[in-house]
C-alpha cells in the first residue's frame, strides 16, 4: 500500500538509490507490518536550483537531503510510525551511508476507498466496507 | 481540479506518454463529473535504480506498471470512484495498451480551501465558504 | 514544515528555478508563519507529453503553467492560506515574471504524528503529545 516518494540531488549511483528505495522498504517491513511485495517507490532527482532545504529545528542538513513522502491508508499505530521514522534513518545510515540529519519523512493518509492496486478493483475499499 | 502525477520507467515514446495523460483525463470526465478543461497533469520517469514495485495481493506487475495518484476536494462518491478506477484501467488498456495488472491508483483528498487555481484566488473555497 | 513539490515544463533557466523556490518560500514566510529554514523544496521538469493543462475556470493558462504542491501540518487559519496564494502569486509575478493565471497552488495536510524532520524523531508529535 505505501507509494514512496523520493526526492534527493542529482548525482548519485545507481547503488545507492537502489539502497534507498531497499532501506526504506525494509524499514517498513520491520515497523508498520506492510506485506510483502507491497512496495511502490519512484525516486527523483534535481539539480541544486531544483532543491532546497533549510535548517529547521536546528539540525545541520547538507546537499545530501533525503526527502521521502510515503502515501498509505489511515490506521497505523503511532508507535508504528515513530518505530518506522527511527528504523529508515538507522538502515540509511548503515548502507548506503544517508546522515541522520539528512533524512525527512512525511506521511500522508489517505482512505481505503482511494486505493485500486490493479485491475481497476478497490481492494482495500472491498475488505472494509 | 484534480492534479495528476503519473510515475513510470524511462523510455515510452511521446506518444505512449501522450496517451497516459488524455485517456486518464478521458476516464475521469466520464465517470467523476469533472468539467472540460479540468485537468492538470505531470509524469515523472524513472531508471530501474528509481522505480520499484512488487507483486502485493498476488497481482502479477511488470515494468509497465503505472503509477498513478490524484489529489482533489473532497465530495466525490465512493461508486463514482470505483467506476473511474475501472475505466481508467479499461481506457489505459486500449489505448496506448498497458496491462490492467500495471495501473497502481491513489487518490488524496484535500479540502476546497487549500486550492488555488490562478490569480492567487481560493476559488472552490470561496464557492464553498 | 512544508514539504513544496512544483511542477513545471522543461527549458526553464537556472535563475528562472531558483527564483521559483525563493519566492513561494518568502510568500510562506511573509503569510503562514513557518520558521527560517523550514523550507523542503523540489522542481521537477516535463516535456510538453509529460505536462497538461486545461482552461479549467475559464483561466487562460500558458506553458508557464507552475503546478505547486504544499505539505504541511493541519492548523494553519484560512485567512492565512488565502494570503499565502495571493502572495505566491504576486511574488512570482515580479520575479521572475509568471503570469498570475499560472500559478496553480494545491495544499495538503497531514497530522503533526506523520512527520520527522531528521534524526527519526517525530519532533512535530512530540511537541503536540
Amino acid at each position: 500500500m505505501p507509494i514512496t516518494r523520493i526526492a534527493i540531488r542529482k548525482g548519485k549511483s545507481r547503488e545507492y538509490k537502489q539502497a534507498l528505495m531497499d532501506e526504506i522498504y525494509g524499514a517498513m517491513r520491520e515497523t508498520v507490518a506492510i506485506e510483502d511485495g507491497d512496495r511502490f517507490m519512484a525516486i527523483t532527482e534535481h539539480d541544486d536550483t531544483e532543491f532546497a532545504y533549510g535548517q529547521f529545528l536546528g539540525i545541520a542538513r547538507s546537499d545530501d537531503l533525503t526527502q521521502i513522502q510515503v502515501f498509505w491508508a489511515p490506521g497505523k499505530a503511532v508507535e508504528a510510525k515513530l518505530a518506522m521514522y527511527r528504523r529508515i534513518v538507522e538502515r540509511l545510515h548503515i548502507h548506503p551511508g544517508v546522515r541522520p540529519e539528512d533524512v525527512l519523512i512525511c506521511v500522508v493518509e489517505t482512505a481505503a476507498e482511494n486505493w485500486s492496486f490493479g485491475n481497476g478493483e478497490a481492494q482495500f475499499y472491498k475488505l472494509t466496507a
